[in-house]
């Protein structure tokens, strides 16, 4: 998709500083631009190798123009990059259709320009809203509801009544809304009996979950995920789990059964979190950390490490008197 | 699936007091129960809103009628729930049915009552028995055997000559067979060489296994997963591991190569087990905990923590000296 | 694949002792040896309960020979044995042949000798070259380069664009391309928008990639896996990382983005690696380490352990030395 630098400038709310019509038709990094592409720098340091590079403009935080090539001067170069790759980055030749080879149960509505891969299933009562793609050989199970512009990826199940909002990406084996892991155990037995795993799966807007990744339905309720979360792959959320708004949750991470996510979280990669936690707004979990059992995290922009996880100071703390003991004996 | 409280308390073998024709539809938590939803009650302090919640009927453990509504009285609530969630919850319509777009090699043979699903591939040789229900898109390799009644979810791959028991629960993404990790390095070249991995998968009845999940075959025996057994999702088991009946892996667990895991073990979420490690009978293994190559895992009831795993007393001990160590210094 | 104990010695170049005429078809380890059986021994404790095995041939390091079968005398027995299994586990009628169920674009280019299993989908601008087997309900996105005896197992997806060498194995339910986990925050609305994710991956010749197994492509640039590395179920490998040859990686672990991991490095289960860390050749990281962000780790057969990993001999003294603290206190 060919645009000038002026048109990005304009579509970023960028400051443009020289020629405005210089043709834009991709994004790189500095090191690999070819002609034609857009380039950012956060770090002024490598203001010069930008200028330097094949890349035909710049985004940079800084208007000093160092002559050769024009800048889109924006106070968040990353975002504003983000953002340029939107128009420069469409994919071509994305007309809708149906593959002859997908099995669409005649019950099923599907609505304006979506596009229906190879091999997929779509089960009875389903509703798939516009712009929707399903990727090749995924499931989509009975009366399973999917809003406006989802970009589902291949091998994708979903399973029976999984409510999803608009504009979720979920990537290639995500598995959504499987049961929960609930058994009784008979102590006359001690064998374990299945405990009802009848609940819903509702996603909210503008969710991406990443390869892999399983979330479970609720047991009784519902699990549910918030507005514009973004779960990395191989990321496993049990059932009854509530997540908030706007929260990360980097790779491999488990979230068990009933554990409350607040809006704005981070949680970095292999983190465990056992059930019935409370992560409150804002707070950070380092990379392995581990919450127990109804434990309540809270702390806004505090970031918590270890197993159980507490507060970085004073786990570093402990670090270092430990190596310090260890060295002495 | 309609019945009344007194069929069900009869199916149940509860106390019935009150009114046993009312008919009950379904489950539910007391939060979202409605008419015609039977609900239990652990904590009896939570009795009082199960009798003012919309449900029909209240399974507790305490058989004081609060006069409202029918009381099937047990002496284990969640356990009885569960029971009658086998009766309330069939899916209804679950006429046998093989779908034309699945590819079923003619030598296969199947049981009775099975269904094949959209996009099925079931490979030469294969046996499947009776009541079985092959999801969606799933793979069903050279000779593989499925006992009776197993539910196998969408997008799961069984690798050839894997043998499954009865009544077995298979979720999505799950792949059974796999080869194990094993390796020769050529001490010459430092390259490594591929170690075969041709030996079987066995997993007896009753066991459920979670969403992309993974179970290994044995590299020249085998990889058994005892009677009984349920594992959630995300969880790795290794090649010629040996797991007893009635364990629970919490989803996220790993085990390594030739691990033996005895019967009644549970195994919290995250924990890593190394090759050639021993879990005797009724040990209880913390989440994320680890067990170092070789080790052996004794006491029944007892729980491990921490990487090395040891006795949780311990492990707490050792956390709070660390604390005060690092508080002092 | 039958061949004599002459030939096997002669293909793995081990030193016959014994009858070179006896028939060889297949391998086994010593407790499940059958009649036609090769089985191998590594300590030389093992060698008679080898020699009283049914099997027919007996691969060791030390050439005396106890008389009733003939001995392949090998210094790296293992390693013989592994070589052996080339030879006498070759799967019998494996005819490259297309199945009609597959939807394979009339763009797309197979070499000879391609299988294409059931329910494959093969998009636009694919190449896939001589002797590769595409499993049951795989996805090859569009424009993906598949090298020369490739192995797909079911199941898998490959996202567009994807280049892989030669003799790669791939397990069931991997997924290779998907978009790395990249987004900016936009400090204003606190709501995260994606980064493009539109980088490439390059998997080098036998590499050989575990059951549901995830990797990223680069976000601008590229994720590359060199060759020969082992990578076991269940790992994920962030965008841009770079990992050399003859690597190994045990299951479970993570790589976050822009990792290095050079040539020879061996990393136990469940380990973390954090953003921009870089592992130099030959380290060696126990199961269940974390390595913090940008942090590098040196030191050619050193073992690290521990969350932050360090060279296991300090680390199993700070553990001793906790341990006598909890003690005293």
């Amino acid at each position: 998709m060919a645009h000038t630098a002026g048109e990005i400038a304009d579509f970023i709310q960028a400051q443009l500083i020289g020629d405005g019509s210089v043709p834009l038709k991709g994004i790189a990094s500095i090191t690999s631009a070819r002609d034609g592409d857009l380039v950012f720098v956060e770090d002024e340091r490598n203001l010069s190798s930008a200028i330097a590079s094949r890349a035909s403009a710049v985004i940079a935080r800084d208007g000093t123009n160092l002559g050769s090539k024009p800048l889109l001067v924006h106070p968040e170069p990353r975002l504003a990059f983000a953002r340029a790759a939107q128009k420069l980055c469409i994919r071509a030749d994305r007309k809708p259709s149906i593959h002859p080879s997908a099995v669409i149960h005649p019950s099923a509505i599907l609505g304006g320009g979506v596009t229906v891969e190879e091999q997929v299933v779509i089960r009875e009562g389903v509703q798939i809203a516009n712009g929707c793609r399903i990727g090749a050989g995924s499931v989509i199970g009975e009366n399973a509801v999917i809003g406006e512009a989802c970009e589902i990826y291949p091998n994708v199940t979903i399973y029976p009544g999984v409510r999803l909002g608009n504009r979720l990406i979920i990537h290639a084996g995500a598995v959504l809304g499987s049961d929960g892991f609930g058994y009784v155990r008979d102590e006359k037995t001690g064998h374990y009996e299945k405990f009802p795993q009848i609940g819903r799966l509702e996603i909210e807007d503008d969710v991406e979950i990443g390869a892999n990744s399983t979330v479970d339905r609720g047991a009784l309720d519902v699990t549910r995920i918030g507005r514009g979360t973004k779960i990395d792959n191989l990321v496993h959320i049990g059932h009854n789990v509530h997540i908030g708004e706007d929260v990360v949750i980097a790779a491999q991470t488990g979230l068990s059964g009933s554990a409350v996510v607040e809006n704005g979280v981070v949680i970095g990669g292999q983190v465990g979190i056992a059930d019935h936690v409370k992560i409150e707004a804002g707070a950070i979990l380092g990379a392995q950390s581990g919450i127990p059992t109804k434990k309540i995290i809270r702390g806004k922009g505090v970031v918590f490490w270890g197993t159980p996880a507490r507060p970085i100071r004073e786990y570093l703390k402990e670090l270092a008197a430990l190596a310090r003991l260890a060295r002495k004996s």
